[in-house]
């Protein structure tokens, strides 16, 4: 875990806020239950790939306030008898959710939380933060990946990625589809294999480019991978390439690879292409970064670049450009009484109940649609093929232990590759059939009749 | 601190590729000097608000690797020796940089690390980490504190944040021109007060809105801000938020405010102004929040919306749309010898040398013009009205304790008041004068000549 003390302060203060007046008002043990989902799915494309499931149950089960905590919010006013309660605090509820690695989709309920009030409440922040972030992340990841035509993706992205930000950026990065992470901190965290070999610093601290070139080569062998534009890809750095790829040669050994980092490489890697394979270096790997995105890589593929592996960095990282998915954390019950925020967004309107999703698969094997129903109508689908979320925590306590991110990583692959390919369009928003069945929105209708006149007309009682 | 452990693994693999290499060479004792600039302020506008200094000195000053990651870095395949190397690093540089909070420029050097080469090459990546993120939040907020035209802007973030990048977003998002956040964890660490008080699921969990407002109200007394868009804003909260405003002034207790989140702000805000007015509730703030950005705010601003504290969140604590800033570090000298990477792209050549900031005021004591000189060079300027680089870590060990961030804050407010008002358009770049005297621009002139030729003619000695 990177957050070890103070998890239950990684919040926002409304959120304790409310759990001292659920509190003190005797309402905090009533039987609530809360949907993760969101709107739109991210860059504008049709689907999502579901992240952060293990570092947020991780953080759910460990959420508590030791005495250092309870102190800091006795300063900033909460009162002694819910801090009695606070110093206590375990969450003792249960939660369902689709796995992590699966394609999901807007207005989709993905991860749904049955617990006391004020535990369902106080974990709003935590939720939220967690798994917006990883799926944006994971679903940058895999829109590049599928860009990239089968092609290798790697993140590079800590130097630029928003401060901690970068430790599960790197991992979401993963799950959605790159091959692995320059970041040595993720690495050793989610035990993945870290990438990487020079920046133009190693080059410049040596009075020739051939000299550094040589240099590293000497040292790391066939783990080479040499960085051309230092001073001028084609009239320098490619040319000392083949020297070094020959003097490796010469050793039994083979250079791994040469990096485009800068300019046009479109044409510098078609160039750097035929002077290596001129001089019979066919194997040496291109390597290409430099503020590549899901349509730079395809723009580059689809011109057939001849780049074996996309270096991505800041966008992937950052989740450029909308660097934030929309999802919300929603009340939907209480007491077992279906529970719903009208809103003058009619988009903000909820889907009530507690629902399931059903998948359904064409003849192909392929996603076909999904199904949004009543958890208590799910028997009643004779015909269900695949029911997406599952308990994974209960009693406050995790079912499963943390899969390794490399599993996660394969499960989104595999979920990729049943999503029909008019879904996987980077450029165009393709809409997934995402049916709500006819309980869930009758018992919606009925709720917005009865809950339009919401101003109490009794007087005062000051 | 937040990472306090494998300090020294948050970093990329070419950082210690590169530092092994060093070290195997005997290179790395060389004394180097790194510039950390960024090559256009964020967001389009003409400047940037400098911000994750204290952070990034506190974690250089305990950079350094444990047992176990060592026993990590051997796992991924380096060496005993440079490990051994490795087990007694500590950093034992000098560092000068620009103040915290300062008003910073474009190709600007702020952050300026002597030390051997290999110490000095190992902190890329937290360097940049930390420091392009930090500045580009304090930019942004700085933007919508600008845009509010006086009136208090609340970071609420931390539910759309980068993950972990929360924690220094709404610390940065103070120093640039934000009064406080939600984020409970950030106010513990930075010594903020957070502020929040109710989401819709508060009042979703009572029977009706009025019982939901009133018992807030009876628990929070006059640190009450109720939600009005649960229902209808128009229709239900504010006339909700009536009752309870004067039932508090029957306790002779005042309503604090009342929170517009969804709908047409504007309207809505001038609608709720004229009913809390008309009932004698003139003292009640509004708050309004909604997506909000710089541009938002400043539409609303000029259109006279009566909005007195602007609670904005994932556009802040993101950076949208930016998300990121291009900031670099880069190896500008070794052993005494300026350095340069030229490149195929233009504008990624650097200013090579060891170099220092002047900024000169106007008549009014406003920012007039910077000037960018060779340190060597200060003591020729007698003209100098101020010197922006300052030494802040000398032999590996901080020169100051942290400051306090509401005083960097104060230090931020105080340097943009001192901006002149066309570098604040926030819908246009607007050049400020920063110059580069004419020692820097010759020795980059004689450099580019010289590193042209850089592919080696001679033989390969394999």
């Amino acid at each position: 875990m990177i957050i070890d003390r103070h998890i239950g302060l990684y919040t926002d203060l409304y959120e304790l806020t409310m759990a001292q007046g659920f509190y003190l008002m005797g309402q905090g043990d009533k039987p609530a239950v809360f949907d993760y989902f969101f709107r739109k799915s991210p860059f504008g494309g049709s689907f999502a790939i579901f992240a952060g499931l293990d570092d947020l149950l991780e953080l759910i089960e460990n959420f508590r306030y030791d005495s250092e905590d309870i102190e800091y919010l006795r300063k900033i006013g909460f009162r002694q008898d819910f801090l009695n309660y606070l110093k206590n605090f375990r969450f003792t509820g249960d939660i369902y959710s689709v796995a992590e690695g699966e394609v999901v989709f807007p207005y989709e309920p993905l991860f749904r939380v049955h617990a006391p009030l004020i535990e369902a409440q106080i974990l709003e922040t935590i939720v939220l933060n967690i798994l917006n972030f990883e799926t944006l992340i994971a679903t940058k990841a895999a829109r590049m990946k599928i860009a990239s035509k089968g092609k290798m993706v790697i993140d590079f992205g800590l130097r630029r990625a928003q401060g901690l930000g970068g430790i599960h950026a790197s991992k979401a990065a993963v799950i959605g589809g790159a091959e692995t992470t320059s970041n040595v901190y993720s690495s050793m965290l989610f035990g993945l294999t870290p990438a990487g070999t020079m920046a133009h610093s190693w080059i410049q601290s040596f009075d020739s480019e051939y000299e550094a070139f040589k240099t590293f080569a000497d040292i790391y062998q066939d783990k080479t991978v040499l960085l051309l534009d230092t001073y001028d890809t084609l009239k320098s750095g490619v040319l000392n390439a083949v020297k070094v790829g020959k003097y490796l040669e010469s050793l039994g050994k083979r250079l791994l690879g040469v990096r485009l980092d800068s300019g046009d490489l479109l044409t510098l890697s078609k160039a750097c292409r035929k002077i290596l394979d001129e001089n019979g270096l066919g194997y040496v790997k291109i390597v290409a970064s430099n503020m590549l995105d899901e349509y730079r890589i395809d723009d580059l593929v689809q011109k057939g670049a001849p780049i074996d592996i996309f270096g991505v960095g800041t966008n992937l990282v950052v989740g450029r450009s909308d660097a934030a998915l929309d999802g919300v954390y929603k009340l939907i019950s209480i007491d077992g009484v279906p529970k719903m925020k009208i809103s003058n967004d009619p988009e903000k309107i909820l889907l009530p109940g507690v629902k399931n999703i059903i998948r359904y698969y064409d003849e192909n094997g392929l996603f076909k649609k999904d199904l949004v129903v009543l958890e208590e109508k799910l028997k009643d689908q004779g015909e269900a093929e695949e029911i997406l979320l599952k308990p994974v925590l209960s009693s406050g306590k995790r079912i499963h232990t943390r899969k390794p991110v490399k599993r996660i990583a394969e499960y989104a692959k595999s979920r990729l590759e049943k999503l029909p390919d008019y879904l996987k369009n980077i450029y165009k928003t393709q809409v997934y059939n995402v049916s709500v069945c006819n309980s869930v929105l009758n018992l919606r209708n009925s709720m917005i009749k009865s809950l339009a006149g919401g101003f109490d007309e009794s007087s005062s009682d000051s």
